[in-house]
């Protein structure tokens, strides 16, 4: 690796050391409280999907569920194509790390769809809603007490973190600017990341900040790789609610769409938060 | 099996051949197009959880990818409970049946996670719709051509099948009221193939009756199995909307309520339309 490679490009640089196994590691740059950035962790399983030489079309969709957190250090990736029809490609995907006894142990399951497409009818049926562009607006304090929040230039829209932690939320929608920092051209890999960039949505509709972390994370990916490639080092513009929090977790539906107002990518989580 | 059983009883009679690994059948009583019903193919998944002896906690989250069609007749499962966790558990599963050569074939991979649940603060942040009570309403017509959907009682409150398929659609949004047909008490693996029931939205938006099938769906659990008892054989409102169709695929986002307001599951599906 140069000393000028990206830090997302270095997250996900990942070796393969047999049909659909690949050594990689986590980087410091994409550190969170007990792990790398979930974000991080999906775009990497997508990544090992993207370089499998047998792999058809582009990413449609991809579920990553977070069984444990990953330690400092290597990991192995697996990812198989279990089966392959004519327009779409199904996968299964997991990480592991060596457990307490050597022996390795699932960190993360994961399974994917890849589609080759074709031009038909079609239509947007979710317009972006209206924002200042983002060249208008600050971005978002540094310095933030887990480093991966400074791999990305967030311009908040509205729905932003409470004032004070004073348990009286009043909406858990948030709309912000994001892209990742320094600029890098969006692909596959950076808009999966880019799905899970958003605060746990209980800290907002609570006006509360209590333990939270993603358990299972879905991305549909509307976008063609020239979609992304016209998209470039432009902004995206991210949506996020929660529609219920019960009992330990709540579920979050986001969209983004880029600058054009065209919906790149819809997600959705269920998340744990504590209390 | 009695004459008595219930037809999804009898489409999740699944028995164990050796550890995390069912025996099972596809039934006549759900078949559809080509296959059976995705819905009762994603709840007897469920089924091989609910029933292995290791399992921790109830369903959270269920991801189905239909990678092929089911073939009529038997088939084998299998339920992997790669790691639990204090809290959560996470399964890997897939259905397999034998292909041309006698070769087991992967016709369908899943993901799920059952977690044990906490009292916490818990707010519900989407209010059920207004709507007529069920028993104000008709059920709709029967002797579909497709038989699964003669297994539900299923009385629309608005966003019906177009009146002429002209190409005239307006929105996407369905709201009904829908229970299995004859009713039964509703539990994790019944509402998960609820989850499912709602026809293509492309059919709808488009006004046009184009051939579509779910590709992939999830679902999150927010009920716990007490509040699923309460609900018993009342009738739940499914709501479901898409937000992009785009060349071959359109995603859908559904929520489900008992009549009591609750919110039982959300779920999200992006599926495959020709054309």
């Amino acid at each position: 690796m140069t000393e000028s490679l990206h830090p997302l490009d270095e997250a996900l640089a990942i070796t393969p050391s047999a049909p659909g196994t690949y050594a990689g590691r986590t980087t410091p740059a994409y550190w969170n409280m007990v792990g790398p950035f979930g974000g991080v962790t999906a775009a990497t399983l997508l990544q090992a999907v993207m370089q499998h030489p047998d792999r058809l079309g582009e990413p449609l969709s991809l579920t990553v569920n977070y069984a444990g957190a990953l330690a400092e250090g290597p990991f192995t990736l697996q990812a198989t194509p279990v089966r392959t029809n004519r327009s779409t490609q199904h996968w299964t995907l997991s990480i592991l790390q060596p457990g307490a006894d050597g022996a390795p142990v699932v960190t993360t399951t994961a399974t994917a769809v890849t589609a080759a497409r074709r031009e038909t009818w079609s239509l947007a049926d979710t317009p972006m809603p209206a924002a200042p562009a983002p060249d208008t607006l600050r971005p978002g304090t540094r310095n933030f007490s887990v480093e991966w929040l400074n791999r990305y230039d967030m311009r908040l829209v509205s729905g932003g973190l409470p004032e004070e932690w004073d348990d009286r939320g009043e909406s858990s929608l948030t709309q912000l600017w994001m892209r990742d920092d320094p600029p890098r051209p969006l692909d596959f890999c950076a808009l999966a990341a880019l799905a899970d960039v958003f605060f746990p949505r209980v800290w907002l509709r609570r006006a509360r900040r209590v333990p939270a972390g993603t358990v299972s994370i879905t991305v549909y990916f509307h976008a063609s790789s020239a979609q992304l490639q016209a998209t470039g080092t432009g902004h995206v513009l991210g949506q996020a609610r929660a529609q219920e929090f019960r009992n330990g977790f709540f579920d979050q539906t986001a969209q983004l769409w880029n600058q054009a107002g065209t919906l790149l990518a819809s997600s959705h989580q269920i998340v744990y938060y504590k209390e």
